[in-house]
């Protein structure tokens, strides 16, 4: 159970407070869900920016040179990074990350990492619940950063206000098909590490596929960015806030806010759903005993699943 | 609706009847899961071989390799490649794809691309109801390919009978974060492009992580490939042989079809819980109209998630 008075203390500004909180928020707790409830009306003022692109292509050096110029313009600062942590590496404390700590002593600067293997009620939810505290507690800028390029990452950046992606010169074959499923959901392109060789050769690959994307799509702009050593960061920072100008007069912005709220929605009912399946199923040895007979093949799945929630409607009949 | 009988003609291996089933199986028509209820007593005997890796590793190279192999020993092949395919770039039809095709005329071999990009329902499932009409239809090995290594498509192979995960020399840091977050789930590692400069470091490195797997952690083999000319894939058809053999005996590969069943049960569930859902507010303006007052921040998510719930469970009391 949260002490009394977390969610006023996230409000005051309090990073201990926050950070329990977030402890909390990954737990899944009834302390962390009642506090977020408090927190939820003071939300919406941050600016979410989603940083995704080809692995290797240096998209935490450009967080981190973000946060250097959002802090220099007086900005609070936030970072999520959602991160394939695996149990044995121990997290990616690795070259670049190792970078960004350098803001670690900074107060108005807050970075938080977001395993996504093994967390519970999804990966929106999760992120959601994130951004709401850094928001609450007054960041101006919210930066998600995804080290993986899978669906649920994708769409987490897609949902944010400004959607950056970072690409680099000369990938292969294999590297350009990510970038094709990624490209789609850029509202700002960046070709980073462009001192390198084939950086015009990139840039025309980026145009000639950006025509290919629906006629009413607004403009992309493709910035080139040497991150390493601070090279058109002021253009990307810029390019993000035309972009958001644009954005909210065409009122996109507005959309993405209903469509991040409805994932957000749906992942937490389906949390709370099968949390009821599990209990109308506990009787017959819960959703793990369903799962046994369908792998045995006694019991198909479809049939299996139908079965779980009419179980789970006649519940709503019995008394509360 | 599917034609009387389409069930009949996949289970007598009709290649035209089974490609139309999974056209049905992308719609999520009603008629597919009649279909596929029928075929479900007859899967569970093809080997599903899960491969994930670096993007750039070769994966498909790899792919395309082992179709070769497993062909020359007589076996069917079905391969469903995991994509994140874009509207507008048509899907992955690059380089290492375009030479998987040279196995497309052959009748032992079915390819099957499965966007992961606005699909409904989930990855899991999706895959799930592919691998069952291939396996179905007698295919005797399923390879399922990701080309990105999100958490989603990191499960999926990891819910396979084998999970190879390929790699190469040289990859930098961010690569690295990537790999850690997939190494864990891998039984059979490649080291492909091995006769690049590195392969020896890059062992080095795999063995040294390994070692900080847990003491549990059965062997992982790691073979070398150099899958462009096919050098290796004999002795890695030899290690994922080996590697089930094991698991066969360990009864993990048991314990892998349970997890597989309960993945696809939540998912198909949530599916329908959520058309509940739907129906259940469709006189407030359904799901659409509660986000938008989230988003307006006139109601919380989490209170808004809950009153759902209420009115979806409420409506098992009413009359069916």
């Amino acid at each position: 159970m949260a002490e009394a008075g977390l969610a006023a203390r996230v409000l005051a500004g309090e990073v201990r407070a926050a950070a329990r909180l977030m402890r909390e928020v990954d737990d899944h707790t009834a302390a962390a869900e009642h506090e977020l409830r408090q927190l939820y009306p003071h939300t919406g003022r941050a600016r979410i920016i989603g940083i995704t692109g080809n692995p290797g292509a240096g998209k935490s050096t450009v967080v981190d040179q973000l946060i250097e110029r959002y802090r220099a313009a007086g900005k609070k600062v936030g970072v999520v990074c959602i991160d394939p942590t695996s149990p044995f590496s121990g997290g990616a404390i690795l070259g670049d990350r190792i970078r960004m700590q350098r803001h670690a002593t900074d107060p108005g600067v807050f970075i938080r990492s977001l395993a996504t293997r093994g967390h519970l009620g999804g990966l929106s939810r999760s992120t959601s619940d994130i951004v709401a505290v850094l928001d609450a507690m007054g960041m101006d800028v919210v930066i998600v950063e995804t080290v993986g390029v899978g669906q649920d990452e994708v769409e987490v950046v897609s949902l944010s206000h400004t959607a950056v992606v970072v690409t680099v010169p000369g990938m292969g074959d294999d590297i350009q098909a990510i970038k094709a499923g990624i490209l789609e959901i850029a509202d700002v392109l960046v070709i980073n590490k462009a001192d390198r060789e084939g950086a015009d050769r990139a840039e025309r690959d980026l145009i000639a596929m950006l025509h290919l994307r629906s006629m009413d799509a607004p403009e992309v702009e493709i910035i080139r960015t040497v991150a390493s050593s601070g090279g058109g960061i002021p253009e990307l920072v810029a390019a993000i806030a035309r972009f958001e100008a644009r954005a909210t007069a065409a009122r996109v912005l507005e959309a993405r806010g209903r469509a991040r709220a409805r994932a957000q929605l749906v992942e937490l009912m389906t949390a709370k759903l099968l949390e009821a399946a599990e209990a109308a199923l506990a009787g017959q040895g819960g959703l793990d005993a369903l799962a046994a007979r369908v792998a045995q093949r006694t019991q198909d799945p479809y049939g299996a699943a139908d079965e779980v929630v009419r179980a789970l409607l006649a519940r709503g009949s019995g008394p509360a």
